[in-house]
């Protein structure tokens, strides 16, 4: 039995399997192991991020179209809006692209930093919109100011009555036309997912009701209601049903539609915040509801909502940034070492005479047959155990050690032969003690650190060896020192990697989805830096391997932590003969994650 | 009753609290808002880290003292070493004073990575230990043999036999000489605590029993068995009990004899690795053993072992990080905005008529008397319940919608007061619906990221007003776009701050504990970067700040993501009036963190 890895449940078309190795389904379908090897050649080794251009423009297309057909099928009046939450992903590879792609849909940019919002002013498309959120000080506010002066259609999101007293201020001090301004209010219905906590009463975001009404008097008094145009809400980041949108849009519809009662003659739009979510499981659908059905749902409810009460039909805006940004990038990890050959029966080094349990051992592993493979496996563990105790306790030696691991060991390969367990169900079974341990050069801290903080699931497979069966339950290691950089075998979600001879062949994993949040949340821990990235585009169906940003050498990791490398390098220059720096310089300006593993192999 | 916050359970006598300010337990015993102070009037605002080099000195020397304690007691033969785990904190500010303090001792370092070594090299002091651990590359290992050529008195840890393999390859083919080799043994007994996995016979470092006779074969047959100096074991960071560590000293004892025994004629030291750790607590006592307790079982096991198989008696290393560098450092946040005053008397707006709920919210309120409160206090927030579904539903509008917020939030209010909850115990029952939100200038993802990832307590506590009561449970925001950035109030470990009027006075956080592993995996959520940090040292009774390294300019921290700086700044002059691009740039060199809140104020 071959294994998909899920590709059917998270790839949506990205990606495909054919002759064996994982292709991008586009264009003229490279191979990822085809575009990593033209990678390497180039020198660069270790952890490499590929971002797929292509397919952030797709999710940008499919954004705008299913919305804009939900409103033409509903004659809805108010337009679509979005906008990409910079936090998501700020890296300017990733940024470029998708402020070229979203052009012709007027898709904008969301910051929530004054770093993020200069990076909206400076490269946002003129006429796409941009939403500020988050906790402001006077000066972001003015920045705010200055993004409006330089003719971007700015709103400032206010999270609190000083935000707004400070817009009337630098309005005062300035004389500068004033942004738009939204309000984000604080919803009494929850979200669902993982992330449910930013929405709520309880949330650390938003307005209450009586600030609300206190918000649009301050404005009223100050003759600037007129730059009230948006109500913005957030429910929660990667919904995993549809329900709790549904509650809330129908809350913040009605507070709108107050809103509008009261005069906010020029209030026109609703911003639903992210929320829309990826999926991630490689085992089984965890997102309960069709994008097409998300926006039927919005739609369809605030047309309701704007009936009843009489009011023009909002303009919808949304902030996912998860599902834009998600399916993009693709981290290869290179496999450095299986954990395996340990238990070898050539080490086995049994004495003229040896301790009766071992001797059982030994009895338990040639007598095996079928009919006893359970019970004898199970006897060898227990044996193994109490062989522990006896050389804690200075009874047996380190040979005796040595050959009760490799027995007990061999016995349970035995047993799985025996029983011939062929499927994974069967397999799970001994999973504890068959597990292959999977070396990869790369940091779990630096790459996916949403799967150490909040273990969020990613996809994972290997880019080739897919014509063969995977045979072995594999724990992945990073190369950094700390034990949480595993990612253990996991019962209930199984994943199977190929036995594979690293001295005479490659092999590559696959993580997939990792162009939300990884790329910023990153942790340098052991001073392993951002991998090495590339843009992968397209043009007449031949690959174009573009802005190719090498991950950070040492000495400028050195310099990043606020290191005198000046003084690094004199120091150590003076304590070596110089040929011998010459070779230490060289190491300097390589990058961190290792290089040469096998002696008889040149590189990884 | 005042509140301690604990200092008695994790403060070590670093700090104490007097005249209602938390003070630093040494020479002039400076209170931390004076320093705190001082750093702001030099113009730097946002969170500081304060870092108490002599703190770290303290430890260094508790920590050899403590061995070389037991040691005498026992009429140990072995000596006593330590290095410091570079991966706990590697930042310049930190280490420098590590390693001035720790030379009288040759106190050395630990690197686990090729960034970590080159610190090593540069700063260790000549003739200190360096230990290197973790995966290593063959570049990796050649720098080890430099750091050899240099002087150093340098051990590479080997994790795996392709690691033995190199060594003996770099030494044929460059002729240096050698550094010494120690070998990690893959221990069957695990840890404690909730790095427990780092240890135990699954874990992702170590040799097996077979793998350390190959590899000792592996010596002998290139005549290098006299590099072999060290047995390195690590059972996970952080025990909380004792138990594990003796287990582990028993079985690492035996290997340890039994390769002596086979010819390991220099091997002399048991490397223990980390795992003291650290009172975070601050409700009560999480680490039940003390330092002297650690040292003797650590020395007598040994000794015991030493004595039964009939060798020497080894020396013995120690690789604790935690133990060394968190008490050093303090994160001060200051408090930026108090959400409460959302639901004052002042801003209810009864109508003429009012829904009838309404009307029954005021009559609960009117006549509530200490024997109805909770009666009534519960029927309120049934109908607040109710008055929300009404109001999304269209049946109530905004204004009904916020006075039934301000009357269910005054009734609770006037029940406490009338019941007199005066202590915390039953303050704790009515949590939810009096917690009050603190907005701090600080992000919890760069400052606390442990919090996040795995849940690490730490002492909290205000730095001033020790004098007066607190009486609000409080929640804690930062200033992220993400509704993770909060430590919510916790009715387990409750969390009680003061009623501060920020328009009239400061309050800042101190964040105790945080020297170990925060600096190093701060994520830059939001763009916001590492905190300006200073350290504050002691010269004849005076307070003198050092090395004060601002938080990172908004313009570098795009600089760092890789952005075109140089693109931006021309983009946005040509886009702006001098005169206003001008200000912009005063932006663009200004730190991240949030500056002037207030109108009033002219700063955080």
């Amino acid at each position: 039995m071959k294994n998909k890895y899920g590709i059917d449940i998270w790839g949506d078309d990205n990606f495909f399997i054919e002759d064996g190795v994982v292709k991008v389904d586009y264009s003229c379908s490279p191979s990822l192991i085809s575009i990593v090897k033209d990678i390497r050649k180039q020198g660069f080794k270790g952890p490499l991020l590929l971002r797929f251009p292509h397919i952030t423009k797709k999710q940008i297309k499919t954004l705008f179209n299913a919305f804009n057909a939900s409103m033409k099928e509903y004659d809805y009046k108010g337009k679509f809006n979005a906008v990409f939450p910079l936090k998501v992903n700020q890296l300017p590879n990733f940024i470029h692209p998708l402020v070229s792609a979203g052009k012709k849909y007027g898709y904008g940019l969301e910051a929530g930093s004054k770093a993020e919002l200069i990076i909206a002013m400076t490269y946002n498309n003129l006429g796409s919109p941009i939403t500020v959120n988050g906790f402001k000080d006077k000066e972001m506010i003015h920045l705010c100011f200055i993004a409006k002066s330089m003719g971007h259609d700015i709103t400032v999101i206010i999270e609190g009555l000083n935000e707004l007293e400070m817009i009337v201020e630098v309005l005062k001090e300035t004389n500068m036309e004033a942004p738009n301004v939204g309000l984000r209010v604080r919803l009494h219905s929850g979200g669902s997912g993982v992330w449910a906590k930013s929405g709520g009463i309880d949330s650390k975001f938003g307005l209450t009701s009586t600030e609300i009404l206190e918000a649009f008097e301050l404005m009223q008094d100050n003759n600037l209601e007129d730059l009230l145009t948006m109500i913005h809400f957030h429910i929660g980041s990667a919904m995993n049903t549809i329900k709790p949108l549904k509650k809330a849009l129908r809350e913040s519809g009605h507070i709108y539609a107050e809103l509008k009662n009261l005069g906010a003659k020029k209030l026109s739009s609703i911003n639903i915040g992210g929320g829309l979510s990826v999926e991630y499981s490689a085992y089984e659908q965890s997102r309960f509801y069709s994008l097409n059905e998300f926006a039927s749902d919005v739609v369809f409810t605030l047309k309701e909502i704007a009936r009843q009460k009489g009011v023009e039909e909002p303009n919808i805006f949304t902030e996912s940034g998860r599902f834009i940004s998600a399916a993009s990038t693709v981290l290869i990890a290179p496999v450095l070492e299986l954990f395996s050959a340990e238990y070898e029966l050539s080490h086995l080094k049994l004495k003229g005479v040896n301790p009766p349990l071992i001797q059982e051992l030994h009895d338990l592993f040639r007598d095996m047959t079928k009919k006893k493979a359970y019970e004898f496996m199970h006897d060898s563990i227990d044996h193994l155990e109490s062989l522990l105790t006896l050389f804690d306790l200075g009874y047996i030696d380190l040979q005796d050690r040595s050959n009760a691991e490799i027995l007990t060991h061999q016995i349970i390969k035995k047993a799985i032969s025996l029983l011939q367990v062929d499927d994974y169900e069967e397999l799970r079974k001994f999973d504890k003690n068959i597990q292959e341990k999977y070396l990869l050069n790369f940091s779990l801290f630096q790459s996916l650190p949403d799967y150490w903080g909040i273990n969020q699931e990613f996809p994972i497979m290997p880019i080739t060896h897919l014509d063969k069966k995977p045979t072995r339950s594999a724990s992945l290691w990073d190369i950094t020192c700390d034990s949480d950089g595993e990612i253990p075998f996991d019962m209930q979600k199984p994943l199977y990697l190929h036995d594979v001879n690293l001295n005479k062949e490659d092999y590559f994993l696959g993580f997939f989805n990792v162009g939300a949040y990884q790329d910023t949340l990153g942790m340098k821990h052991n001073l392993f830096s951002h991998p090495t990235e590339v843009n992968v585009v397209f043009k007449d169906d031949e690959v174009i391997l573009e802005k190719l940003l090498e991950s950070q050498k040492v000495i400028d990791i050195l310099d990043d932590i606020d290191y005198d490398t000046e003084e690094i390098q004199s120091i150590l220059s003076k304590r070596l003969p110089l040929e011998t720096y010459e070779i230490l310089k060289k190491y300097l300006n390589d990058n961190s994650y290792l290089k040469t593993i096998w002696s008889y192999y040149d590189d990884e």
